[in-house]
């Protein structure tokens, strides 16, 4: 698939979404819809979807739509989500418990394969079916199990440090729950940075923009 | 503060990290730091943040470099996270308990005042030192408390319906951590998507680039 390669990061951005539309169409029962059509369900521009879809070489057909089982498999496909890859938990305090009881990895791409934390207390229990593991392990099982990503839900402080830890072991990518931002630590180490608190702030900035307005 | 009404989208998402970043040199016992030291921190470039900061109307000056702590209070400022907005939690599963234990929401410019639940077994139970008070006690107490914001916690066919609900109550924004999209439903309401599936199958996406260029 060397034709997406060249794809910019805002379309990649917007897949999921896409995925994610395609995935409730599908469920209701919806067999094909227009551009314009989901264009005002997602709040885009029919022409800004068209765009998007052309990246990867179209998928619809002028004036019949398109075919939703097929674009949602094929943005399914772009996005590797069949290739599973193995994903291991570094924290398992109250964040890192919710990531891994909460969310469906399987059909995001990944098989959560291990959850490792240093707290006695907490090694041994069990999380979302997995046996916490102790992070004195985590070299030996890194070896032996090749995991692809690490998840990082620990105290920022201690960020950098097992990040430099895990990318030594071989991980090619990190969902970040940290404050710590690692986008710019590594070279070809793929980062998704998900940081809740900088969200809570910009709404909390929306808030008091609406408030100036009924204010003012 | 009216000269912040023009501030363009992606400004404002950034401030968030400037502020994080601030505090952590604030923390570091930092004073001063030039717009170049802190764009090779954050990777960005130095005049994008020259940029930036000009929005608000500077805080630098030339060849003196940014004092942090001022900066610091400005953005914050400017965020209006001393404002101490209210926020109600609704979902009281393991997202909802990770987020209202794991987050520190008085200096992100809130104050959680309660969490609801519908399910009898977590109604009356403590979250982060909250009692979860039942779902159907909602609407008694948004007449009395007027919360702003609503974080939700629930299952995404759930959210049109109590959104619309919240709305109709006085619900100013959300914080959205179901997989709807509540942003293009309301005019005039602030919305912050956490859609982490989105997050985990973009990281899924650049797993499989870099996988392609390592066998390529």
């Amino acid at each position: 698939m060397k034709e997406n390669n060249q794809v910019s990061v805002p379309v990649i951005k917007r897949l999921p979404r896409y995925h994610r539309y395609l995935e409730e169409l599908k469920k209701m029962g919806v067999v094909r819809i227009s551009s314009k059509e989901l264009s005002v369900r997602m709040g885009l521009t029919a022409s800004q979807i068209r765009q998007d879809f052309n990246c990867f070489g179209g998928f619809g057909q002028q004036g019949y739509g398109y075919n939703i089982e097929q674009l949602y498999n094929e943005i399914g496909n772009i996005l590797g989500i069949n290739n599973k890859s193995k994903a291991i938990l570094i924290g398992a305090g109250n964040l890192g418990h919710a990531i891994a009881t909460h969310l469906n990895f399987q059909n995001k791409g990944f098989e959560l394969i291990s959850i490792f934390d240093n707290n006695p207390e907490v090694v041994g229990t069990t999380v979302g079916g997995l046996v916490v593991l102790n992070s004195n392990d985590l070299e030996e099982f890194c070896k032996k199990e090749k995991p692809d990503i690490a998840i990082l839900c620990i105290p920022a402080e201690y960020a950098a440090e097992n990040a430099d830890k895990l990318v030594s072991l071989g991980i090619k990518g990190f969902w970040n729950f940290t404050q710590y931002d690692l986008v710019h630590r590594y070279e070809n180490i793929a980062v998704e940075n998900v940081h809740l608190g900088d969200s809570l702030m910009t709404l909390c900035y929306q808030i008091n923009e609406i408030d100036k307005g009924v204010e003012g």
